[in-house]
Formats: structure tokens, sequence, C-alpha cells
């Protein structure tokens, strides 16, 4: 075990069955686990035998994909994250929160009770909500543009961070004898008033386990860099290629920098898709058995659906049509940086239509190989500079993290890349951040004001 | 055991370290127990031993009380009640939730989502929230008018069960071998339009355990019993007098007939705060060992704040100025109900202000005994018509609800009034209310229109 050696950070992505779209179809486990606390439990408890740092929930508030033939709906992450944790030790548990569709002070009380209830293992996936489903469910007639919703998050995670802060970590005394509970010099109102926001505080729960939650940011756009590289402590990030992902990631810590951060205090988490077989012949038995159950049509439509050009124009197995395709900035109202990165895979890679529509079915970048070509692939990211740690999605679950746990992570510890057990308690610990004070110690911005 | 007699419900209401404002001096518990879900654990797992209906969590969305000398902040309900409800097999889980500072898109799915974890044994308690503090943490400048508050919540509560109805029961067909998840047909939009929300659906969960969470009123303004008698299953209320409680229960009964409803699917639950001792002596001098904690400047203080007549003229010994107390709609914003309930039994027992306040400070109705008498008193409401069952609000923790559960719960059983054992595993079913179906089953409101 060598602790001297700097070491990778692991997320399991537990995106319902799976990263494939088709996992709920093999029958690994019943058609309504997704909405089985079990279901979830089990996979934390195969990822925290593994070590690994924190499983991750995805989300958004509305009813997404078409229900007569995929899984719909989701359990909300920080209610099922909380059931998760309370069955686990020292995994951390990562909840997507909508900016868009939250309010400030519900969210940040809402965080901070899940970071007290499972001992500072909470994190908050902060995302915008682009689409008119999800709009039309809070009162407007469809979304909003790309640039106010940005705008929206920055100020929303600005107000959420101070309200974390509104208690600083020696405020309650708690002393029966005297009868004195908190020093009110050491709980603030924060007073924030903004174009988005106006909220008075102080929080209504006092400071939690790590501080406060850990904060994760998974946008790739220009928004979401920005935002990003300002307050997130962890990215996860789309990135196909080595290249893009060494230009995406010395961005994120310059970008880091220009914002007075210690850029080691950013860790840039790249998605992996994966299928790992025994051998290579068995990981592709297994893509091919998931993509069967794909029809032609649905990978087909899948693309012109993207790129917005009829499925009878296209060619399932012939490139796609590059002149036609506008910047993904035009496209339908979604996340522009995961198309991008994956139109980019497909024209370096020329693949053709079923090739990119399968890949996209996986998302992020996909690895079909055995245990060591995804270790080696791992390795090789995270020593090139291109990667702090991983955000790992299996095709599905349980045996995806079963295998990931039971045959890469060994040999990542091997390799002196991966701790072999847990340090602290935390996941602030885990990812290796510094503990954070708040920012109103010492001032006289008190609670009575 | 006679399970043809009518049984009561008893909730266990968790306020911080108890009833007593004193409580957490005495020193039961650590200082910090409150943030702490063993804490709450252990009294679920009491007060399942005594087969109780539910737990119970009030809540507000600012930081209430004075930090300086009681303890302040609570973890919010649905994910605290969440991590207790996976540590217990049977008993239900009230969580208040503000109509006032939610969206009910958000707050359908999240309360939903406790279902599903908590097998269908979740509640909802839906308040409106009064009060600048909570206004400043929302964006406006001061509180709304109390009527503006309740024609909200009229219609969050509408959206919220039309959400929960979206999901048809049998909507999952769950067929892997075929593809086919759901039948769209028994997925719905509600297309709903009002004045205070436009909400679109369905629901991002589909139908949870109990068809939806059980739903729970507190208010007893104007506002809230038309709510409560229009939507709510249970309603929880401040009787402080038989004659009260007979003439709030009838009325009650005639509102819910009155909106269609079978009187019995209302259960009106008054509240009782205990102070238990084997003898009166003993629970006296536990009354008085609470009460000691509070000095008599805090004892006056707080009756001059809710009437809103200076400290100084009023005497700690003497009768309340009646001559110079209005109506209480004219008093502070907040919980009108309440306060009118107690100045009655002021008025009609005679009080002085140190009684007055003293009552006050444990809140609802108090009774001081022993076990025999607290469960005489619980029989004879019961049985004259006054309650359904009962709100407990024992005055500090653990010791109340364990002597509560030891000592008067045997009682109850004995005189045929109470569950020797959970018959169903639903809060529905211990409540004794039916089924419910979804209003959209065989319309042609479909997820796709």
């Amino acid at each position: 075990m060598s602790t001297s050696q700097k070491q990778m950070s692991i997320g399991m992505n537990i995106l319902g069955f799976g990263a494939h779209s088709a996992a709920w179809r093999v029958g690994e486990v019943p058609a309504n686990a997704y909405l089985d606390v079990e279901y979830y439990r089990n996979i934390a408890r195969i990822s925290e035998r593994g070590t690994l740092d924190a499983i991750f929930l995805a989300d958004g508030p509305a009813l997404a994909g078409d229900v007569s033939s995929s899984p719909a709906g989701r359990l909300e992450p920080t209610i099922l994250l909380t059931a998760v944790a309370l069955a686990t030790q020292h995994i951390g548990v990562i909840a997507t929160a909508s900016s868009t569709y939250n309010d400030p002070y519900n969210l940040a009380r809402r965080l901070a009770s899940v970071d007290y209830l499972s001992g500072g293992r909470a994190a908050w996936n902060v995302v915008t909500n682009a689409g008119d489903a999800a709009a039309q469910n809070f009162g407007l007639p469809g979304a909003q543009l790309h640039v106010d919703r940005y705008a929206r998050a920055d100020e929303f995670v600005d107000v959420v961070l101070k309200l974390w802060d509104s208690w600083e970590d020696d405020a309650i005394i708690g002393d029966p004898m005297s009868g004195r509970f908190a020093d009110p010099s050491k709980v603030h109102v924060v007073d924030h008033v903004g174009e988005h926001f106006a909220v008075k505080g102080p929080l209504n729960v006092p400071r939690s386990a790590q501080g406060h939650p850990v904060l994760v940011q998974a946008g790739s756009s220009e928004g979401g860099k920005s935002l990003g590289s300002r307050y997130a402590d962890a990215i996860f990030t789309t990135q196909t290629t080595l290249e893009d992902g060494l230009e995406f990631y010395q961005e994120m810590k310059n970008r880091a920098r220009q914002w007075g951060r210690n850029p080691q205090h950013l860790k840039i988490m790249p998605g992996i898709s994966t299928v790992i077989g025994s051998t290579e012949a068995e990981a592709q038995a297994r893509f091919n058995q998931l993509n069967a159950f794909n029809g032609d049509d649905g990978l087909i439509d899948q693309i012109a659906r993207r790129i917005g050009i009829p499925a009878r124009e296209l060619d399932l197995d012939g490139p796609l049509p590059w002149h036609r395709i506008g910047p993904v900035e035009s496209f339908e109202a979604g996340s522009h940086g995961f198309l991008e990165a994956q139109l980019n895979l497909a024209r370096r890679g020329n693949l053709s239509v079923r090739q990119l529509s399968q890949r996209i079915l996986v998302g992020h970048r996909l690895i079909v190989g055995t245990p060591e070509q995804v270790a080696d692939s791992m390795e090789q990211w995270f020593r090139a500079g291109a990667a702090d740690g991983f955000n790992i999605m299996p095709d599905m679950f349980p045996s995806g993290v079963e295998t990931f746990v039971d045959e890469v992570v060994p040999l990542l510890r091997k390799r002196g890349v991966f701790r072999h057990e847990y340090s602290g308690s935390t996941l602030r610990g885990h990812l290796g951040l510094p503990a954070v004070t708040s920012r109103y110690a010492n001032s006289i911005q008190r609670e009575s004001a």
C-alpha cells in the first residue's frame, strides 16, 4: 500500500437499471427494482466493499422517456440517498437537485439534513433544467433561455453556500446547567439580495458534519464550466478521448486558478460506461446481448431526434450527414456538452449512425473489455493528467458493479492508484478536500440582526 | 381482545426534546440529540412497541426561537422520517411541510418517495406559514395575508392529490420479455391551471404503496377547518375542554358531510400534553422540576408577547386583563386557533398569568397525573365522541414516551379501545381509512396528451 502516492476518486453512477437503456430487459432484477430501496442499498454496499468514494443519482423534475417501453419515474434522490446512507458506513451519497426549480432555503436545509444523518457523507450535484416538460410542471409555458438558467444557478449556489455558513462550527454551546444553548454571535443572517433571490437566513439547521455538503457540478456548457470552476468540489464530465480529457482538465484547473482557488481542490471526474467480461469476446457478447433488445428503428430514431433530421433521411450503417448538422447550440434544449462530446467522437472515429446511437445509449466514454483494459484506461487518464477520478456507469446492475468492484478495483489497488481502505469518515475526506470554515467566522452579522 | 369494537388512533408528536420547553435542560439526552437520528429512531421504536399509529414532526421554514436559550433548528422532516421509517416496520411517519413555501410538484414527489421507501407509512401534515421570518427566507419582504395563505394551500393540496393520482395502481406492466414497461393509457397528465399553480404532470414517480400518502391537517382557523374537512384524512387539533372537543368534532364531521365525504374517513385527533407519574404527587413533582427552569420573567414575557400587552402591566399571579385583550385575529400572525383555545381555557378556568404561561409552554391540553388519569381522559373523550384518536405530546423524551407506552397503552388495551397488535402494514390501514383509487382511472387524459 503506497499511501504517499496520489490516489484516484471513484463514484458509482446508479442510472436506473444501468447505463444501458435495455438493462432492465435482461431480468437481473425485477422490473420494479428501481423503486425498491433494497436495490440501491445492495449497489451501495457492493460499492462500499470496493472502498469507492460515492454513489451518485442523476435526476430531473419531470417524467422523462417513453413509459410504454422503458422504466420511467425515479424516487427523489435526497430521500432515497438518506435511506441508502443509513445502511452504509463510509460511502458518500451524491444527490442531483435542480437549481432551476427549487428554492435555495429549502434545498440548503434538506441537503444539510442528509449531511447530518449520514455523518458527513452528502453531496449536491447542482444542475439546471432545460426542457418544456420540466417548465410546465412549475407554472411556466416552456423552458427559459439557456443563459438565464445558469445566471440563476450561480446565484442559487451562492445563497446555498451562505446558508450553510450561517451557523459557525462551534455555535452550539449546549449547556443544560446554565441554559445556554448557542452563542448568538456565531449564528448569522446572510441577508442575500440578488437578481433572483432575496434570502435573510440563518438556516434552520446548524452546521453539518462536513462543514457543509460537497458540491458537484456536471454540465459542460460555458455556463456549467463557469459555475463548476468557481464553486464545485468535483466535476463530472463527458470526455470521450484522452486529448479532449487533457484539454478539459487543464481548462478547468486554469479556470479554478482564475477564481482564486487552489486547483487541487477541484476534482475532475470524467464518466466511463463499462461493459466488462473476462475476455474481450465475453465483454462484446455481453454488449451484443444488450444491444439486441434495441431494434434498428429505435437506434435510428434516437439520432434523428438528437440532430433534428428525419429518420427516413438517415442511413443506419452509413456515416452521419455532417454537412447538415448545425452547431449543438441550435438543437433542442438539453445537455449540449454531452451531445457535443458524442458528435466529436463520431467525427473522429468515423462512427456510423448505428455505432453512435449504441454509444449514446450507454452514455459517456464506453469501454467494452476486460477488467485489465478498464484499469489500464483509468490508470492512463489518471497518470496523464486528464482525470482526478472517474464516474463509473456500469452497463447494468448489480452485475456491473460487482464485476467492477471485484475485478477492476483490485487491479487499481495493486497499481497504487486507489485506496485499500477508507482513511476517514466523510466524503470530503475521501475526496482529499480540505475542511471548510464559515465565511462569517468572527464577523458581526448576527442572527438577531 | 375485542377487535369488533371501535379502536382509537394514537400519534406521538416528537417536538424536539419534548413538549416542555425546558425538557432539554433536564439532561435525559445530550443537548445535540435533536440532531441525531438515533434519538428519533429510539422514540419511534418505543412508539412501535406500543403499536401507536404514527410519529409526527412539526416544522417551519425559518429559524424559530432564541438560539441563546433553547435548541434551535430542526432536521428536515421528510429526510429525517425516511431515516426513521427504515429503522421500523409498522409505525407511520407524519412529516409537516409548508404549502406556502414549496412547489406542489417537488413536494408531491418527495412525499410519494417516502411512501415508497416506508412501504406505505407516510403522511403529509399540510400547513401554511405566517410570520415575516419565513417570508424573508423566500424573497418576500414580509408575510402574506392570512386568507391568501389558505387559498394557496387549498389549491396546493388539490394539485398534489392530482399528481398522486397521475399513475393508476396498475399502470406498470413491467414485462422484460416484450419490453412493455407501462400502459401509457394509465399514466395521466393532470393539466392543472389555477390561480396559484399551473402544473402539467404526470408525476415523475409511479403510484406509491398506500395509493398515496395520508393527508393530515392541523390548523383550527376558518381556512384550516375548511381545508381539513375537505381534503384531510386526519385532523390534529388543540381542544382544551371536553365541551370544545365535542363541538369541534361535530363541526368537522358536519363539514366533511357537506363536502360529500363519509365523516368516518376524517379522523379527529386532539392533542394532549402529558406529564405522567406513578402518583399524582410524582407527576406534579416532575412538572415542578421542569417549570423550575423557567424563571418568572420568561413566563410573564411569553404572555405579554402573545397578547400584545407590555410585561410590566401584567401581574404574574393575577388574572389576565380580559378587558384589554382583543380578538385573536388582531394578534401577530401565527396560529390563531391554538391561541384561542388557550385563552378559552384560561377564561373558564380562571387561570393566572403564570398558570396560563406554564400551560402554553407545554402546548395543547395538559394532563399532569397518573397513567390511569391519562387513560381515563382519553377513554372519556373517545367514548363521548370528541375524538377518534389523540396526538400525544409527552413533556420530555425519551422518558415521556416510555411511560406512555409502558403504562398508559396497556390500560387502553385492557379497556378495549386500543389495538394489541398491528393488523396491517400501512398507515392508512392503521387509521382505518379505505383504499384510494386514482381519479383518472378509465379516463382518457393520457401521459402522451
